[in-house]
C-alpha cells in the first residue's frame, strides 16, 4: 500500500471512530444506579501507582485546567506523543491553504519560543550579573559619581597600576581616617549587608516561592524525566528565585550563580511556552532547551551548556532532535549575552587563563601532582556529598526545620565573620576563581600577594584554609532556604587546592631546580618552569569531577571556561581519575542524592543489572489490581463509574472475559462517562457498554468504550527478565507496562516501582520527601 | 523477597531449568521420519527476515565459529544481553575466592581491551603521520643525510628564515640547472610517484582486502547497530587499510585519513578483543571506544572524538556507560599519541591557530560574511553529496566498474595534472589548512604569497579555483577503490572558500576603511581588523556542516583543532546555518547516503512520524510467517526439525493451541534438537516436546522446549502506532516484534521492515548494494 493511500485509510478509520463514538452518545438512554461492581477490594492497592491524593483541591486551579495531570503525576510520555501526533494529524487534515498555514504556524511557534526563550536567558543573566556584581561590591563601598556603578565599572577610566579614586570604601565616605575604626565600620558594613541580602532572600522565598530555594537541578532532571512540578516553574517562582538569586550571591554565601540560572531558564521557558498553545511532549523539548540555554548563560560557555543538557540532565534517549533545539538556544542565549555584554569586556567566557607561548608546554612529571589532585578531588567531592546529605537530614529533624530565616541569617552572619579575616574567603567566589586560574603576571597586578614568591608557604596554608573552610560552609549552605548553585564554590575549593599543589611545586622546584625530576625543567630556579595558574584548573575539574560525577561535560565546560586548550588532556585525565575515585566511595553525584532524597520519580539513566530476576518477581500481582472486568456481554456504565469514582489510580487495566484486552485511564474514562451517564438519567436507559467490541454481537446495542483505551499501552510476558524491563522503562520513558501470560493479566509495573529498585539500598532515601513548605 | 532470596530463588530456577534439559537429553529413545508438519508455504517469506543465504558455505569459517551469526545477519542485542547477563550470573555464583577471581579478571578484561587498544591507535596514529608525512615530501625531492627523513625531520636544526640545504629536491639530486628541465623533472617525478602509490594502494586494497575501500563510517555505523561484517574488521583488512591509506594519502589524491583511521581503530580493537573471550554485547562497547579513539588520534581531539561517536556513531541510546568507555580510550589514544610525539611539536592540536590579541575579538559586522560562507557551506555540502552519489552510481552502472585499478590510477595522474600548476593544490591538504587556518604573521614566512597583500584577488581567485577544483575531485574520489576519508578534503574546501571571503573582505575594509559598515574598525587601511584565517575556519565549519550534517561534534572538533576558543559562537552559528540550508536541500549527510546506498540495515536515529498508521499496516501478516505450530499435545521432534531445516529465517514464532507462546531462534532449535534426534534414532523412540509445559500433560513425557524460548522477545499489540513501534526499535535496538491480538499471533516486524520506512522515498536506495566484490 502506497504511503499516501495508507494515510487516507488511517484518516477515514479515525473518522469512523469519532462518529461511532458521536452516534453513542447521541443515543438518549437513561440508565439507573446498580450496586455491584467488578470492583476488587485490595489492601495495598493505593501503592501501585503514584496516585492523586488528597491535597487535590488545595492545589493550583492552574493545573486542574490542563485536566490531566495533577501536582506530582508522572507524565506519560506515550500518550503525549499520542496527543501530539493526533494534533498534527488534525492540523494536517485541513484543506487548502488554511491547513498550510495553520502547520506553518504551529512549526514556527515552536521555534519563535526557542527563539525568544534564548534571548530572554541571555538578557536575565546579563542583568543578574551586573545586579549581583553592584550589590557585592556595595558590601565595601560606593561610587562617587553614580551609586548604580560597581567597582570596575566606576574604575574603567583609570589606567591599570593607577589608583582608582573614583570609588570610595565606605570608611573613606565617612572620612574615618583611624585604621583601627575604618576596619571596625568596614567589617560592620560588610557583615551587616551580606545579612541584609542573605535575610531578605530568605524571606522572599519562604514567603513567596518555596520552591525558589536550593539549586533547582535535581527538580529539573525529575521535571524533564516526567515529573508534573508546575509550580516550580511558575511566574512567581520565576521573579522570586532571579532576585533571590542575586541577593544570596552578593550575601557572600558560600553558593554559586549556575544552577538556580538553569531553573530560571526554565521558569521562563514555561512561561513563554505558555503564550503559545501547550503540548507536554513539546514542552519538554523546550524546557531541554532552556536549561541548556542556562548553563550557556551562566558559565559563557555554549558548547558546554549543551554538553550539560546532554549528560547530566539525561537527554541521550531523547535522541538528536533535542539536541539540536539545546544547540540553537544556547546559541541564542550566548549571543544575546555577548550582544549587551554586561562587563564590557565582549567576552563570553568567565574566567580566561592568559594564554602564554610558556604556558602552553606542560611537562610529563606534573601529572604527579594532578593525579594527587585528582584523587584528592574524588575523595573530598564524595565527602562534600556525604556532609551535605547529613546537614540536610539534620536540618530536617532539628528544630532548625522550623526557623529557615533565622538559619539563613546566623549563617551568613557565620560566614562573614569568618570570611573577613581571610583575604581569599572575602573576596567574591568568581573574583577568587579568576585570580586563582590566573597566571602570574607583573603587569596585570597581584592578588592579595598571591603571587609573591617569598610568601609561598603563607599562601598555601591561606589557601588550604579556604578550601576547607568552603567545603564545611558550603555543605551547610547548599539546602538553605535560599536559591544556591553548587557548582561555583566546587569549582573555588578544587581552585584553592589545585593553586596550593602548584605552589607547592613551585616551591619544590625553585629549592631544588637541577632535582632529576625537573630534568625537562630549566636548571635555573628563577625560570618559569611550573604554572600553578593550570593547577587549579586542574584542581577544580576534580573537585567538580567528584562532586557531580559529571565526565564530558565538565571538560568542556572547564575548557570552555579557561580557554586552556592545550591542556585538555591533564583536564581529561584528572576528571577521569576523579570520577574513578569518588564512584569507590558511592555511584551518586550530588543531583542525584537530592533526587533520591527528596523522592522524586527520577529514573537515573544508569546500567540496571538484575540477580536473576523476572518481572514477574516485582510487578504486583493482577489480584492486587483494580481492573475493569466485563464478561461477553460488557458491563454497566455504573459499574465503571463506581471503578472510576472510588479508586483516584492513574488508570486501569481492562479485561474481557479472562483476557486482558487494554489500559484505560481514569480521566479519560470520567470524562467520557460523565456524559453517558446524564444520557442514561434523562432517558433512564440502562445501557451497557464495552471495550472489546465482538463481531458477533455488534448489534446488541453495547456502547463501544474501544476508543478510549490507549494505543500505546505496552503488555510484556512476566518472564522477561528484569533487566531488560528497567531499560525499556529508561529508554521509552514509560508510566507502568501491563504483564500477560497467555494473554491473561498476571500484573503491571509502575515507573515508581523501577525508581524504587534504584533507590532502595540507598542510605538516605526519601529522607527529606515529605514536602517541607 | 529480599534481594539475596531473590537471587538465591533465581539460581534454583536456572539449575531447575538445566537439570530438566539435561533429563530430557539422557531419555535413549529413538526418532524415525514423518513427513507431515505444520509448516506453511508461502510466496514472499524469504523477505521477512535477512535470512542466511546461498553463500553460507563459501563465507570464512571465522564467522562459522562464533555459531550463530552470519555475516550480513543483523545482532540481537536484546540476546546478547541476555548471553551476557547468563554468563555473568554463571561468573558469580562460582563459590570462593575463585569466583571473585574470575569476575575480577572479567572485568579487568574489559578494562585491559581498552587500555590496549588506546595505545594501539595511538602507536598506529603517530606511524601513519610519519609514513605519510615522509612519502609525501618523496615527491618532491629527499633529505640529504637520510633517505627516511622528511622534509620537517630534515629541516629541523635550520633557524626560521634560513635556506634549508639539508632538503634536495630532486632536479637539485641530479644536478640539473635549467628552469625548464627542472621543473619538468620535478613534475615528472611528483606524477609518477603519485602514480605508483595510488596504484599500488588500488592493488593492494582490490587483492587482499576489499572492504578496505572507501571511509568505513557507514560500515561502523551499520555495525555499532547490529550488523554483522565480520570481513570488515579483519586482521587483512587492518593492515591494507593503514598500508593502503598512506599510499592514498601521499599520492595526493584529494582525499583524507579521518574516517579509515577510525576503521584501522575499530579492526585493531577487534583483533585485540579476540585474544579475550568475546561477546557481542561488550564487543560493542569495545568498538564504539576505538571508534571514538580513532577519531581523537586522527584529528588530535580527545573531545571532539567523544562527541563524533555520541553523535555520528548513535551511541546516544547506549547510555552513559559507553560514552565513559569511549571518553577513556580516547584519553588513552591521546596519552600514546602525545608520548610519541611523531612530529616533535609536543602538541596534540593538528592545525592551531595562532591566536594574536589582536584575533580574539571579531566585530559583528563580520556576521555578514560568515553567514554567506555558511549558506554556501549548506548549499555546497548538499551538491557535494548529490555529485559524489551520482558519480557512486554512474561508475557502478559503467564499465569503469570493472577497471578499479586503472580508474585509481587515471584519477590520480588527472588529480597530479592539475593540482600541479596551481600552488594551492600541489601541496598536501592538511599542510595546505594549516597554512589557510594561521593568520599572517611576517616573522613565520608566507604561504605560497597567501599574505601578500598587493596580490589579493588573484589569490582569491586561486582559492576559488582551488575549491572548485577539489569540490569535483572529491566527489570522483571519494569511493574508488582505495581507502579514502571525506573529512579533511571538506575542511580544505570550506577553508579555501572562506580564505576567499576573508581576503574579500579584508580588500574590501583597505579600499574604503571609514565606510559605516566598518566602524567599528580602526579608520586606517594599514590597521588590522579582519582575520582572514579565522574565516577560513567558519568556511571549513560550514562546509562539513552541509557534507556531514554533525552540530554539537563539530563544532568541538573545530574548535579543538583550531584553538579559535573566543569564536566558538561564530562557528556554532555557522554550523547551525549551514546544517539549515543544506537539510533543506536533503536531510542525509553523506555517510547515511552511502549506508543507504549499499543497504546497510541501519536505522537512522532520526524521529519517524507515521501518517496514522499502526504497526498492523506495515506488518507481516501471521499468515505469511512460518509458525511452529503445536497443539495441545505437543508437537513432534520431526515437525520441529522440518521447519528448522527448510527454512533458513532467523527464527520462528511459536504458537500453542492458537495462543502466541514466544519466539525461537533456528540456531538455537536447531543445536537441540540434533542432539535430542541423534537419542531418538539410537533408542527408536518417536517423542514428542512442547514449548508450552501445561501442569495437567506434565506427565505425558512429552519434552520441555520452553527454555529455548527467548525470554526477552517482545509481543505488542497491533494496533499500537507505527512512530512507536519504530521509536521501540530505535531505542531498544530490537531485530524482530511479534504482534498479536488477545493472545493470538497477528503479525510480525523486523528490523530491515523498518529500516526500509526510512529509506523507501530516498533516490540513491540500494543503488550499490549488491556486493561488488
Amino acid at each position: 500500500m502506497s504511503a499516501p493511500t495508507q494515510a487516507h485509510t488511517a484518516l477515514v478509520q479515525f473518522d469512523r471512530h469519532l462518529l461511532a463514538r458521536m452516534r453513542n452518545l447521541q443515543q438518549h438512554v437513561s440508565w439507573f444506579e446498580s450496586t455491584n461492581g467488578h470492583v476488587q477490594d485490595i489492601e495495598d492497592a493505593e501503592q501501585y501507582e503514584l496516585a492523586e491524593n488528597e491535597f487535590d483541591s488545595t492545589r493550583t486551579t492552574s493545573s486542574r485546567k490542563r485536566g490531566i495531570y495533577q501536582e506530582g503525576d508522572t507524565i506519560d510520555w506515550h500518550r503525549e506523543e499520542a496527543v501530539e501526533r493526533e494534533r498534527k494529524r488534525l492540523l494536517a487534515a485541513q484543506r487548502g491553504y488554511r491547513g498550510l498555514l495553520a502547520l506553518i504556524a504551529d512549526s514556527s511557534s515552536m521555534w519563535l519560543v526557542t527563539i525568544l526563550t534564548g534571548i530572554g536567558i541571555g538578557t536575565a543573566g546579563a542583568c543578574l550579573d551586573v545586579l549581583v556584581r553592584w550589590l557585592g561590591d556595595l558590601r565595601e563601598g560606593r561610587c562617587t559619581y553614580g551609586f548604580f556603578y560597581n567597582q570596575v565599572t566606576c574604575c574603567s577610566g583609570v589606567d591599570p597600576g593607577e589608583v582608582c579614586r573614583e570609588w570610595q570604601s565606605w570608611s573613606e565616605y565617612f572620612h574615618i581616617r583611624t585604621i583601627f575604626t575604618q576596619s571596625l565600620l568596614q567589617s560592620f558594613v560588610y557583615a551587616t549587608l551580606a545579612v541584609a541580602f542573605a535575610g531578605s532572600a530568605a524571606v522572599l522565598v519562604k514567603t513567596y516561592a518555596p520552591y525558589a530555594f536550593h539549586t533547582g537541578i535535581p527538580e529539573i532532571k525529575a521535571i524533564l524525566n516526567g515529573y508534573v512540578l508546575d509550580a516550580f516553574l511558575s511566574p512567581w517562582t520565576l521573579l522570586i528565585k532571579a532576585l533571590g538569586l542575586a541577593l544570596a550571591v552578593a550575601s557572600g554565601l558560600s553558593l554559586g550563580k549556575e544552577g538556580p540560572l538553569v531553573h530560571v531558564s526554565c521558569c521562563m521557558a514555561d512561561l513563554i511556552s505558555k503564550m503559545f498553545k501547550e503540548v507536554h511532549a513539546r514542552k519538554r523539548r523546550v524546557l531541554t532547551g532552556a536549561a541548556v540555554a542556562g548553563v550557556s548563560v551562566a558559565f559563557g560557555s555554549p558548547l558546554g551548556g549543551v554538553l550539560f543538557g546532554l549528560e547530566e540532565l539525561d537527554t541521550f534517549s531523547s535522541g538528536p532532535n533535542v539536541m539540536w533545539r539545546g544547540f540553537v538556544t544556547s546559541v541564542i542565549a550566548a549571543m544575546a549575552l555577548q550582544y549587551i555584554d554586561p562587563f564590557g569586556t565582549s567576552k563570553l567566557v568567565l574566567f580566561q587563563v592568559n594564554i602564554t607561548e610558556a604556558t602552553t608546554v606542560w611537562r610529563r612529571f606534573e601529572l604527579i601532582p594532578w593525579l594527587i589532585l585528582a584523587v584528592l578531588g574524588g575523595v573530598l567531592g564524595a565527602f562534600l556529598i556525604r556532609l551535605n546529605a547529613a546537614a540536610a537530614v539534620y536540618r530536617r529533624n532539628s528544630t532548625v526545620h522550623n526557623w529557615p530565616t533565622l538559619e539563613v541569617i546566623s549563617c551568613t552572619a557565620i560566614t562573614a565573620a569568618v570570611s573577613y579575616p581571610v583575604v581569599f574567603l572575602r573576596a567574591q567566589t568568581s573574583e577568587l576563581v579568576v585570580n586563582l586560574f590566573q597566571e602570574c603576571d607583573p603587569s596585570k597586578g597581584d592578588f592579595h600577594g598571591l603571587c609573591n614568591p617569598t610568601a609561598i608557604w603563607a599562601n598555601v596554608f591561606l589557601l588550604v584554609l579556604t578550601a576547607v573552610t568552603k567545603i564545611a560552609l558550603t555543605a551547610w549552605t547548599f539546602g538553605m532556604m535560599i536559591p544556591a548553585g553548587i557548582f561555583l564554590p566546587t569549582i573555588a575549593i578544587g581552585a584553592s587546592f589545585g593553586r596550593a599543589m602548584g605552589l607547592i611545586t613551585e616551591g619544590l622546584y625553585r629549592a631544588y631546580p637541577t632535582a632529576w625530576i625537573f630534568s625537562s625543567c630549566p636548571p635555573e630556579p628563577t625560570a618559569k618552569c611550573i604554572s600553578p595558574g593550570f593547577y587549579a584548573v586542574i584542581g577544580a575539574a576534580s573537585m567538580l569531577g567528584g562532586v557531580t560525577r559529571m565526565t564530558v561535560s565538565l571538560v568542556v565546560i572547564l575548557f570552555e571556561l579557561t580557554g586552556a586548550l592545550s591542556h585538555v588532556l591533564p583536564i581529561m585525565i584528572a576528571v577521569m581519575v576523579s570520577k574513578w575515585v569518588g564512584d569507590y566511595f558511592g555511584k551518586e553525584g550530588i543531583y542525584s542524592l537530592w533526587i533520591a532524597m527528596r523522592e522524586y520519580p527520577w529514573l537515573p539513566p544508569a546500567e540496571y543489572r538484575d540477580k536473576g530476576e523476572t518481572a514477574a518477581d516485582v510487578m504486583k500481582p493482577a489480584a492486587n489490581l483494580v481492573v475493569i472486568n466485563e464478561n461477553r456481554d460488557g458491563c454497566t456504565l455504573q459499574d465503571i463509574n463506581q471503578i472510576a469514582n472510588t479508586y483516584r489510580f492513574h488508570g486501569f487495566p481492562v479485561v474481557c472475559g479472562g483476557q486482558l484486552i487494554g489500559y484505560v485511564t481514569r480521566d479519560r474514562l470520567k470524562t467520557t462517562l460523565e456524559s453517558l451517564s446524564e444520557d442514561d438519567a434523562r432517558t433512564g436507559a440502562m445501557r451497557k457498554c464495552t471495550f472489546a467490541p465482538h463481531p458477533a454481537n455488534g448489534n446488541m446495542e453495547l456502547i463501544n468504550l474501544s476508543p478510549l483505551l490507549e494505543e500505546a499501552a505496552l503488555q510484556l510476558r512476566e518472564e522477561m527478565p528484569l533487566e531488560v524491563v528497567v531499560s525499556m522503562f529508561q529508554k521509552l520513558n514509560l508510566r507502568h507496562i501491563l504483564f500477560s501470560h497467555e494473554g491473561r493479566l498476571t500484573g503491571m509495573l509502575t515507573k515508581t516501582d523501577i525508581v524504587r529498585l534504584f533507590t532502595a539500598q540507598f542510605p538516605y532515601t526519601a529522607a527529606l520527601s515529605e514536602p517541607r513548605w
